[in-house]
């Protein structure tokens, strides 16, 4: 960390500034010029907060030289992640998981004939929301247990493992019962009880990058996660928030090389809510392959001017499966296969 | 509603969608153009999502006319709520509240003893983290009850009503023992199952604003507050994420004529957090004062650059003092009082 | 276009306003609700503004149905646009355009050495800017005519036509004389006066998207050069500005499917300004070919820690091959070629 | 300007770097420490961009100690600059400037009558557009030089500077003879060729801010124009564009101090474009002066529902006339007049 003191600071400052520091254990190597004096702090200084240092009168800039995060960081880990969800393997040198299903489970039946459909189209693990976060409390707000032993029966019926979100801590036994992959949905990234508790979890986490979260905050959420406990995270990019109203939100594309570079984890895309329009997913989905996405996560809906929420978002399963055929092709072009 | 039909959209299809909308307890009317077929929805549509009615294929549009919120909604609540907080009344008609404390709780002597300076320095309620959303895992996370006994301490000392903010849902009787005004913070303002729980709660609510979430959203995250029971909600604009780094976040100054035209409800305006700087605090508050802010609420602290978090957005209680006196004149131009 | 009136509108002021749209020779179909009146224009309403209407007291939304567009709208003009560089073509149905050269031109022999090597490593076009628009005015701002010479040069070297930005319109007869491609920069997007020129141009152009501009906004800038009389443009996103300050800007990959599907003009795609950052610029450069852009377009150096401006972003003439080679195996799987 | 070296470098490079930097003028201070290298840079750093260091692949950071901007810099003139426009001062020290008149000039006489309505209503300056920068090139472009012989007479009539929209360097003369307050508007804030431009005429400049412009960008565009020659730039904030579209635009109203303290130069406010709203004018401009705003542009026109453009957000003048008399209290109460 380089820390650079106003000009003029006096002597005593700077020596209460170094015994500060070397007080956290660190050591401080001292730079004098012109116009001013810098610190540069050697060791481990994941602890320190720029902000809090900078409240100091005689700061005026801090520059972090080593990422604030440990156990996500590449550079402590150089060899990639693989995370097993329910058997199914999900990272670099795997093959590019395909999870698809319905927004909400709607009922048993309407579950389990989606699931057969993508199941044959390609999809290799089922998703479907039991809990749902919707803006409006007078919205359908999810079966809750009963569509998670919906998941249940249609994981039993065609043997993919399902992923589902979760949006409290006291159903966490339900999950560690019954889902394969727990999803941390864009809404509670930052929800730092909630991921403390599924850092206890045995299960892998799917952890969505909030609406307007930086990319090194999504990973400190990810290091929430892994320091209490769980190392299987897989960060899923669902679109951010921008100015632009025509999708529903923008794919931030470049995270997927930035998140291989900065960690070991990974990464999967969810073009439905990235773009909220199921004739923009297909697109959106190859650009994902083609960029180095270990995964993909779309929505799927036998009959989706009916589906009980997002409907506008999701594919019909022929429409899925056309996708995943271009998508073979266009993993087969950059080394990959589905 | 009024919901914009495709083009060409066959008879059969028309009259699906009416039964439908019929179904849903709402009355139809039809206008036949040359290029499209438009319905206008009569009844409570509050319960429909605009996204999902766009699932349909023969739908190009659909516009809200009615705000999807009801108990928040001045229409149908013309008068101004006032709400009590341990017996300081916020709202339209009252004086502006002084809300001032640390960051973060960090021990019995020191909260007394800013608790007292900035009493003396006009500040009506106490404010103090006991649980600290921090982005690093690494961060100190707050005393917990500990921190929330010290403000239970501090409110005995100085009589001033405490806000702290809630995190999870575990903690809830602990709040609604101790503490007089329960925020919820911006990373959890779509934490649904606390907004819920919290709704519940017989102790009024401080709803800051998430970074990325529209008005609509804020409002419709109150209407979950109030849906499920508390009718005492506070608006808090804390600021939102921009494209400019310069500050922390960006103010959204017009929010508080537009609270006050669109819900009932009081806001009042954080600008410690808005600005993220010490310095910029006093102009953004007065700023808030003159369109119209119920309250401010603002970080104080003896020694900021000891401050165990966010010493950089704190004032020290002379300057606390010096902004009172200014924001008293701001309050008297515009016909209000602190 | 469909206009919502408030509840309770007078007669005579629902008359005034059919009286006013019936002036601009739009035919007015009215609907009567409980709550609202509602009328639907017919026609064209492409010289009308949302807001504009807004302006009148008893209107509460509108809603445009058709898009403020009509030149660049592929409903009006159905079949692909293809667009002739120097005897290049770039549109639907042609090789993917590969245009790279350097951020600025900084010398005669400098520009030669790179235009062969990228021509070498498969560039069809080449780039290099003779009028750069630089944050600072003590910054490089370019070589000017001499600029634009050395790209003639390069062109006669090699037979590659050139692209290279117009920043005012005193030079436009050099551009038209000496460039194959007018690019207008994301600065200038809506500078009207220089895009009513260029729409007075031969030359085709090549329409960068504004930082902070609307894909619709966008649109209408397209619109702007034709309906000025130049039919040939070009888009090219380069990033949109977010709160995400990890890459330069955010690549919107979504628009090229959306420009695909509300224009029938070609797009092609920036990776090195969208990320700022030559190590990501492979990745995106794959995912914008897998999600249907017509072209690329890439900053390349043979030194890029000695260029000018811009080497952050510069690929070295081998990296560009090997970007090329990959990008030739996703266009294949995408059902085109280089 | 602080540069941080990887780890690692090979000393033949770490002398290089330092013969570089030298070469500019630059006396280089080393520190070395267990994980990386720094520089620290003494003298004028201005012309440096960091991007252009940073593409050197041995630098892993830089940052910049001193702003990039030197003649706009309160550092290097400590003194508030007040500008005379027509024999009106703006700037610190002086009464509030009040701008009010139509968004577009529509006719003489309408143009006569507002400028006489807001004059008896206590504005000080008339504002009025003759070139319009329209989204849509189908929407009324402005009455061009009739519309400056227009805003003259209204001079001439009622002893207001006026103020006006320079769109292209075509019409510098008109301008210069014409015009008392040179407006750059917000989609030519980095028009440089027309900001060089305005920076040789002798009427002083009223700078807009770009929609999506840092703060640091805004000021480096009065430095083109201060640079070129023209000491007298006010910078006007119009708001920012965010992902909140209720109001639109989001008024940036920490600006204000900010400006203050980073510059010399007077700011002022315009309400009408950062809301859109003529409702949410008041109170967002009484915020403004509250917030040590040195005057106000405002929009206001007889018919709001008649303006040939943005009626939505002008006032009518006895609306006016009551903003007027609040703003005057507000002023007063933090020291200052109208």
């Amino acid at each position: 960390m380089i820390i650079t003191l106003k000009k003029d600071t006096p002597q005593k400052e700077v020596e209460r500034l170094i015994s500060q520091f070397e007080g956290y254990g660190l050591r401080v190597n001292i730079i004098h010029g012109q116009n001013w004096n810098v610190f540069g702090l050697v060791g481990d200084t994941t602890h320190l907060s720029e902000r809090d240092i900078l409240a100091d009168e005689w700061v005026t800039n801090v520059q972090r030289v080593q990422a604030p995060y440990k156990l996500t960081n590449r550079m402590f880990h150089p060899e990639d992640t693989v995370v097993d969800v329910g058997g199914i393997k999900i990272g670099a040198g795997q093959p590019i998981a395909l999870i698809a299903g319905p927004c909400a489970v709607e009922g048993d039946e309407e579950l389990c004939r989606i699931a057969e459909d993508v199941k044959k189209a390609g999809a290799t693990m089922l998703r479907g929301g039991a809990y749902k976060p919707r803006t409006s409390p007078y919205s359908f707000q999810g079966l809750g247990t009963k569509g998670i032993m919906y998941l249940d029966h249609a994981r039993q019926l065609t043997g993919m493992p399902v992923v589902s979100e979760l949006m409290s801590e006291d159903k966490i036994d339900e999950f560690e019962k019954y889902v394969d992959l727990v999803q941390i949905g864009a809404r509670n990234m930052q929800n730092y009880n909630l991921l403390k508790a599924v850092g206890k979890m045995k299960k892998p986490v799917l952890l969505k990058r909030g609406m307007s979260a930086t990319i090194e905050e999504w990973i400190m959420s990810a290091e929430y996660i892994i320091a209490n406990g769980n190392p299987n995270v897989i960060f899923c990019e669902r679109g951010i928030r921008t100015f632009e109203k025509y999708t529903r939100n923008t794919l931030d594309i470049a995270v997927i090389p930035i998140i291989k570079e900065k960690t070991h984890l990974p990464i999967i895309i969810d073009p439905s809510h990235a773009t909220g329009n199921w004739s923009l997913v297909k697109p959106v989905a190859l650009a994902a392959v083609a960029a180095g996405a270990d995964g993909l996560i779309i929505e799927c809906h036998n009959d989706p001017a009916k589906a009980w929420s997002d409907g506008m978002q999701s594919l019909k399963p022929d429409n899925f499966a056309d996708l995943v055929r271009d998508a073979a092709k266009v993993a087969e072009a950059v080394g990959r296969s589905l």
